[in-house]
């Protein structure tokens, strides 16, 4: 037997218990624990329980702030700021978003600015929750540098994803992808089962593609469409690391190893009235642009998945490793 | 001879008399002109001179409205919807970036619907614009369709850029290209030189990979990398079609073709305070990041090429085919 299954609820539980124990105070432990458990429903596990161990292992050495309280700024009425802390950057994001949705319902747009925060999980969740309030909505945060820039050999940016979700009569749109032409875990999952990776994914030290994982992890990961993907990952950057005033990809610290001083990442968070600013137009428009695609063979809306992968998770239970589902135990006793 | 050089002037004062020949207005003539110009002078040909004839020939036909005056409507504190009249969309534009800053600079941010639009230009120009009046800007613009998404044989989305423009001394930072993995016009210019095209730049009518550049033409574009381009470029389409309440790219009409409705693209602009919204850390952090790229070797921001262009075509003039050029002197006659 390799895994157990356990209900969301149970995991849930599990997951906030460890978090308390390990120092979190009681409502951020219960924040952080349903964003990981929302994205280990949704099938993103390099998201999901898997963090709890570095997450407990950096509250007790105090690179993140268990008991770090969020506070919110206002700059301008389209603007806030707010301090993380150096605590989880969940209950920064939950303090952010009401305060956006109203700024955008009275100004029309809104944009929140999130500092000294950590890893903030799946990009597209903060997206989701605005979209639900009737909100167009992109997410920007940095991550410790992976990339390196184009036509270089040194990693400066971040996996950096695009985020965006708009309000759509059942679910909502989101979009929400890293960069690199795949995630990081991809290349750690082939190191650890002692495999080679495609060409195409990564650089090696030296500057050039490799297919050894081991060689890919000490070297940079490979940007979607070169030059392209390269400038997204930049444009990402300015939108977080510079616009919030945070730490960049280079001297931010690693999100997962509990030494060194706090990450210091940043996020951003905007939302927009999208039937205010069309004149009304915006959902009529989504649903002529969806029934395109429905008529295409092959053709989709991106996002579905995770949809399946939630209900089924709620139907089914989770699936997790008992090394994992062990050592969460352990440090939730 | 195939080539004759001309000043910037001489071209702009060219290009302005054809289009007012054409019953062309004369302010927006100066506007289009001033536009196209600039695209020229940066090396962007493909949204340069080369642009006058069809320009033209739609005011003759009157698919572009010629003498519309495009209209602003407040909405919300930072949201003004623009009427571009199924005229061009320079002068909407010119009108919607005074309008942005001055709310922007109020509220902190602040957005630009344009609709009944036509073809755009570059769409990193109005973000340079944004960036001079020290503001962060977005410019998301629709084009008839030209990409089939993921999956799918059939082209629904344009080749719709992502630009971005941040404040930076010298010159801002601007980030500026289309989701396709090459432009369209290297395509019709393989086919006019009889050659094949790589692959990897575009599919055929059957949906499979083509080298033929006519195939290539008749079938779809290939969106940089795979699945998260084609997302990026539907990202694209719902930010422009969808929120400025315009045609979407699988119904606009060509911007070529002097007959048929006219396009009614949309744009949709942003422009967000970066000063305000980083507490004044956005220069200096952009200028760190600045400084970790120059330290790279291989590394620069992106950008620099169109002010070395812009420079050379300042102090040398612009080399215009003399096919080009003959042609748009007789319409200006």
């Amino acid at each position: 037997m390799d895994s157990i299954t356990m209900s969301i609820d149970e995991a849930l539980a599990l997951c906030q218990k460890a978090l308390v124990a390990s120092g979190t105070e009681e409502k951020n432990a219960q924040l952080v624990a349903g964003a990981l458990l929302r994205a280990e429903a949704e099938g993103q596990k390099g998201h999901g329980l898997s963090r709890v161990p570095s997450y407990c292992a950096q509250v007790r050495t105090g690179k993140v702030n268990g008991r770090a309280v969020p506070v919110v700024e206002d700059i301008k009425p389209g603007l806030v700021r707010v301090d993380a802390g150096f605590g989880f950057a969940y209950p920064a994001i939950e303090l952010a978003l009401p305060e956006l949705a109203a700024r955008a319902k009275t100004v029309g747009i809104a944009a929140a600015a999130i500092y000294h925060s950590h890893h903030f999980g799946v990009a597209g969740h903060p997206c989701e929750d605005l979209a639900q309030k009737d909100l167009l909505a992109f997410v920007y945060g940095n991550t410790p540098s992976a990339l390196a820039p184009a036509g270089a050999k040194k990693k400066v940016l971040g996996t950096n994803p695009i985020a965006f979700g708009a309000p759509q009569a059942g679910a909502p749109l989101i979009i929400d992808f890293a960069v690199s032409t795949v995630a990081r875990g991809k290349i750690m999952a082939a190191k650890q089962a002692g495999k080679n990776i495609p060409e195409g994914w990564a650089l090696g030290p030296n500057g050039k593609p490799t297919t050894d994982a081991d060689e890919a992890l000490r070297g940079s990961m490979v940007p979607i469409g070169g030059v392209k993907g390269a400038a997204l990952a930049l444009l990402v950057e300015v939108m977080s690391a510079c616009l919030a005033g945070a730490a960049l990809g280079v001297e931010a610290s690693s999100l997962f190893d509990p030494d060194g001083a706090p990450p210091n990442l940043g996020q951003v968070i905007l939302a927009i009235d999208a039937e205010a600013l069309s004149g009304g137009h915006f959902s009529p428009r989504l649903v002529d642009l969806a029934a395109v695609y429905n008529s295409i063979e092959g053709a989709r809306f991106p996002g579905l998945k995770r949809l399946q992968n939630r209900r089924k998770a709620e139907e089914d239970g989770l699936s997790v490793p008992i090394a994992l589902a062990g050592e969460i135990m352990k440090l939730a006793t």
